[in-house]
Order: structure tokens, then C-alpha cells, then sequence
């Protein structure tokens, strides 16, 4: 990428920002209408100066991003400013992210670029918000988990040259690369696991399919059964947390007609459904967790584990080629699922031991 | 804070980008020593243009931060850019981050101002590089949790007007506002309640000392045994992640004076401790943890909690002071943690049903 150089400007060069964005301490002075030793006295933080004086010097510093020379021995800077990318994830709690956000950063810091992390909250009015402040603030390109089902409005940014990667969940009319998990198989996986294990009788406990990953996964638990010629023994799109979860998986285990498998579609729900199994009449019911965590690890949870530090460098590396001007097609990256047997889906149930304490 | 206005200038305004920072196509046209209808046309994505051409024209596009009118019906856009602030968390996999940045941005979000993360994962070069790059991007406050032993290179910025509201972790030789929580009396709880339930050897497994949180925890175990007359069992700093920890206490647990509690001084340890003592031959052994999390709660660990929310919130709050102006002497709040008895410090060991699967 082309960029300004960013040697400060002889003194006497002409007023207004030079077109490099570099402002000089006379921008300054000019701006809030004080000498250049008024702005000097100001950085330096000396006495007796007005509040009202010092407070319009340091509003003009900021909204022309006047840095004084001082700062050389200050930050560690290098010439140019350093590029950026900016991560949109849609929430950091979620363990997946951890993974992901640092093979961005390792990928992003080998090119010298930052990496700048923003949260919707799977709001998309609020990542429209932050998109635009990763556009405003010129990030040089943007990995984007969306909780949008809509994308055109991104169309802009394109065409003026921002460069955008969608991860984890895939674009809707937006020409642009894409890196994400085989869901659908990935459920599948799980499946014909706890199918080989003998089980006929298996609930699907997750949260509703208004977001693609679980509406794949619903997807591929359910064509892996028909399949079977199967149908799943029942289906609770309500456990929208790990309480709600615990909840609905107790409801299940405590019909006469009891599921001898479950099958949950996130990471979060794991505790939940762990506790309902470890506390039930049954506690050898089996379990598979979509997606891996320390949880799932430690009470020896089957899981099928997708790769989100393979998904963040490879959305990183996308994004690379392109900032280095690749121009060719979109690409739409699939990366495969595994599954890890640890105890719970091969008949050993939890390893939480029961409430009675 | 004044804010530059932001609507585009008339097209007849005087060359370079205006002293606002918002450049017009004709700004980019003449950077790019192309006509007005040629960056007209790469903007919107004509054919008929050479690679050259729209290489440079998108070049300046993106050095300038030209933005074209029909942005208007893209990304949502105030009339004024957004404020933002800066969160610089050491380490995100640590799940202490989450309700932290969820308040931060709960308190941010209500005025108007987005949040931007990075992590430095406890590099301290890598924190100086990320501060500038905060600084670069013109976000208003910073919230740090600070990697570094100094901060004196940091001045220069409080001089110019950024605010910073340190987290979690003390500055050291700057005049800044900062939200603590009271690290060493929290582990001194841990001690009080394993004393009064007898114990008399307690073992402490943690990560090195050299960061300010696990110093002050070590320091806190050891002040509150010192003050019943008693010497820690043993002190292990090697316990830098679970399976360290994990290791760490199996040998504890293995020698003929095995200690009859344990404290682990952060969260990521809950796993590999746990796992030891369900696998020891003292089930029962005692176990409490400094700060909570979703895997102490499933498996009955006592911890001694500390408020990532509440804490998040107050250095918010702090922050959007000192953006509304007050300028009085910097505070230093220190927020109280609470002990939380859920089954393993009160002699029941965790709820990990041990091996022998």
C-alpha cells in the first residue's frame, strides 16, 4: 500500500494540515486562534494559562491529531503509522474467539499490522455502527463475523477499497472472500458417531437457528438421521443459555421415554446439559458438543471440535493477499470438523459427579 | 468535546483536504494526478479503467480517507464521526475479559462512543506499539490493563489531552485514575475461611510473581497465614497454565505430607488442580480459587470472587470524567472481592468424578 510519509513539516511551510494528515503545532495555533507559543505552553503542560485557553488548545490537538515531537521518546512509533485490521466478532465471551482473534494477531503482527477487536453482541444495528468506526478510524481491512443477514449496504466500503474477509459465517450478496467451518458435517459427524454406538433415540438441544452456524448445524443433525431413516427423538431450540440448557436437557432425561443421546450445538451449553445428565436418572447418557472448550475437556465431553485458530489465520491470510491487490474472484474457504472422543458420547457418560452433596 | 463538522465541502473549495479532514473526489484527483471523473469512475467500479490507474486513484482513496456520498445510504454514519474508546486487555482468552469489556461497552455505548480491544498478550513492546496505535486511530480514553513495570513513556500523551484510566493493574509514575480490585485481602479470605475450617497446611499453586495481580495474591496468602502463626505448606509460582497445574498438584498431593488445601491464584488453573485432586488418593482435599468462572461453578469450586463488570464499569465511568472535563487529582479505587463457598473449600472436594473410566 501507498503511504504518506510522516516527516513533520518545515515550520514555514503553508497553513491547514499539510495533505499528508500530519498537522504541525501552527495548524494548532491556528485553529484555536492562540500564538504557536500559547500551544507550545499548553503540550508542555506549563502554568498559568487559562482553563478556557488550555481547553481550546487541547480540543483543536485532538481533532486535528496533533502529536508533538516529544512523542519520539515517548510511544514507540515507527515512521509510518503501522497498518490495521479490525476484527468484528459478534461475542467475546465465546470461547471460539479467543482462538481465532490470536492466529489473527500472529498473522497481522508477522506484517506489522495491529489488530483492532470490536463486539456486536449479534446486534446488527450495532455492527453496522462499528464497521462504519473501523472504516472512519482506516483500518486497512476488515475480518468480519456477522450478525447481519444482509450485507449490501458494505458494498460502499468495497468499491473505495476497503478489503473485507467474512468469517465463521458466510457473506449474503457481497462479493468477498470467506473462511468457514463445515457445520452441517460437522453435526453429521456427531451423528453417525452416537449412531455407531447403537443409539436410535437422540435429542438435539440448541438455540434457535436464527444465525447460519446453528441453522447448518440443525441441518446436518437432521439429514444425518433421515439418512438413517431416522427422525431426531426431539428438538429444543430454546436453550438459549447454559441455565436454559440444563433446563431442557432435564425435561428431556425425565420422560418416560427418555433420549439415550444428546446432542449440543454450541460450547456454552456444555455445563448445562453436563449437570442435567450427571443429576438424572440416567447418568450415562451419552453427549456430543458441537465445538471444543476447557470444559468440555475437563468432564470429558465428546466434542466435534472445528479449528478456529486455522479459521483465523487462513481469514488473515485472505485478507493479506488481498491488501497486497489480489483482484480475483471471491473465494469461499471450508474448513473440515473432528471429532474427539473423551468418554461422554462412548457410553462413560460425564465425569461430574453427582448432586447429593 | 468539539468535534469537527462533517459535511462535505462545495466542490469549488480550495485544493488539499480541508482543515475538517474531510477530502473531497477532487482532493483524490489531484493526488492521484488523475481527473475528477476518473476517481469518479473507479468509485463507482466502472470498466474500462487500467490496473495502474485504479491502483493509484484507490491508493490515495485510502491514504486521504476519502469517502464518497453514497456511504450515506451504506454503513450507518452519525453526522459527526463517533467517539471511541480504546480497551487494552492483556490477555483475552482470560475470561475475566469478558464482563469487563461487556461493561465497558455497556457504559460507552449509552454515550454514543464505540469500543475498540486489543490484547498485548502480556508483551510489553507489544503494549507500547498498541497505545500508539490507539493514539494514531484518535480514539478519546484508553482503558489500560497494563503489561509493562513503567509507564513514564506515556506522559507525553496525558499531555496532550488523551485520558487513561488504568485496570486490574496499577500505573506506575503517572497521574492517572485507576480501578483495583483488593487482590492481597482477597487471597487473605481464601486463607481465613481454609482456617476456619481447620486447615492448618495450605499450599499455594500460581504463576510466577512478576505481574501485579498474582505479586499482591501471594503476598495477601502470606500476610493472612503469617497472622494465625503459620508458614504456607509450600508455594509454587510454576504453575504458568492447567497442566502445569495440574502437575504441580499431583506432586503436592503425592508427598507424605501432603497439604490438606490448596489455593490456586487465577482461574485457568480450576481444570488441572481439580483434575489432580480427584485423581489423588485425598478426594476431599481442600480447594479455593481466586476469581470465578463458568468451570468452577459446574464443578462446585469455592472461589474468592472478584467483579469483572463492576470493575469494567467504574474505569468507564472514570474514563467519561475526565472526558467531560474534570481535571482533579487522579483516583485510585480498589473494589472489595466476595468468598463464594460452593462445595470444595468446605470439604467436599470438586464435583470431577475421578479417573478410572
Amino acid at each position: 500500500m501507498t503511504r504518506a510519509p510522516d516527516a513533520e513539516r518545515p515550520a514555514g511551510g503553508r497553513r491547514g494540515p499539510a495533505p499528508t494528515g500530519r498537522p504541525t503545532m501552527r495548524d494548532v495555533a491556528s485553529a484555536a486562534s492562540v500564538s504557536v507559543k500559547t500551544v507550545s505552553r499548553v503540550v508542555h503542560n506549563y502554568p498559568f494559562i487559562s482553563d478556557d485557553v488550555r481547553g481550546r488548545v487541547q480540543a483543536e490537538i485532538r481533532r486535528l491529531g496533533f502529536r508533538p515531537n516529544s512523542n519520539a521518546v515517548g510511544l514507540r512509533r515507527t515512521d509510518r503509522p503501522a497498518g490495521g485490521i479490525g476484527v468484528l466478532a459478534a461475542d467475546l465471551a465465546d470461547p471460539f474467539y479467543a482462538g481465532m482473534l490470536s492466529a489473527i494477531e500472529q498473522v497481522a503482527t508477522a506484517r506489522s499490522f495491529t489488530t483492532l477487536v470490536a463486539s456486536s453482541d449479534e446486534d446488527p444495528a450495532r455492527e453496522r455502527g462499528l464497521l462504519g468506526t473501523f472504516v472512519e478510524r482506516r483500518l486497512d481491512g476488515l475480518i468480519v463475523v456477522s450478525a447481519d443477514r444482509r450485507h449490501d449496504h458494505l458494498r460502499p466500503e468495497l468499491d473505495v477499497g476497503t478489503r473485507m474477509v467474512f468469517a465463521d459465517r458466510p457473506p449474503q450478496r457481497l462479493p468477498v472472500d470467506c473462511v468457514l467451518a463445515a457445520h452441517a458435517e460437522g453435526a453429521g459427524q456427531a451423528v453417525t458417531h452416537l449412531l455407531g454406538q447403537g443409539h436410535r433415540a437422540i435429542a438435539y438441544v440448541g438455540h434457535s437457528p436464527v444465525i447460519h452456524t446453528a441453522r447448518e448445524r440443525l441441518r446436518g443433525f437432521q439429514a444425518a438421521l433421515a439418512e438413517a431413516g431416522l427422525e431426531p427423538h426431539a428438538v429444543r431450540t430454546d436453550a438459549v443459555d447454559a441455565a436454559a440448557a440444563h433446563r431442557a436437557a432435564a425435561e428431556l432425561l425425565a420422560t418416560p421415554d427418555a433420549p439415550t443421546a444428546l446432542f449440543a450445538d454450541n460450547p456454552r451449553l456444555v455445563g448445562g446439559v453436563a449437570r442435567a445428565i450427571a443429576e438424572s436418572a440416567a447418568p450415562r447418557t451419552a453427549l456430543v458438543v458441537f465445538d471444543d472448550s476447557e470444559l468440555a475437556q475437563v468432564l470429558g465431553v465428546t466434542v466435534v471440535a472445528q479449528d478456529p485458530r486455522e479459521l483465523g489465520r487462513r481469514a488473515a491470510e485472505l485478507l493479506f493477499t488481498r491488501l497486497d491487490g489480489d483482484r480475483s474472484r471471491p473465494r469461499r474457504v471450508v474448513l473440515p470438523t473432528t471429532l474427539v472422543p473423551r468418554g461422554s458420547g462412548e457410553g462413560f457418560g460425564v465425569a461430574l459427579r453427582s448432586a447429593g452433596r
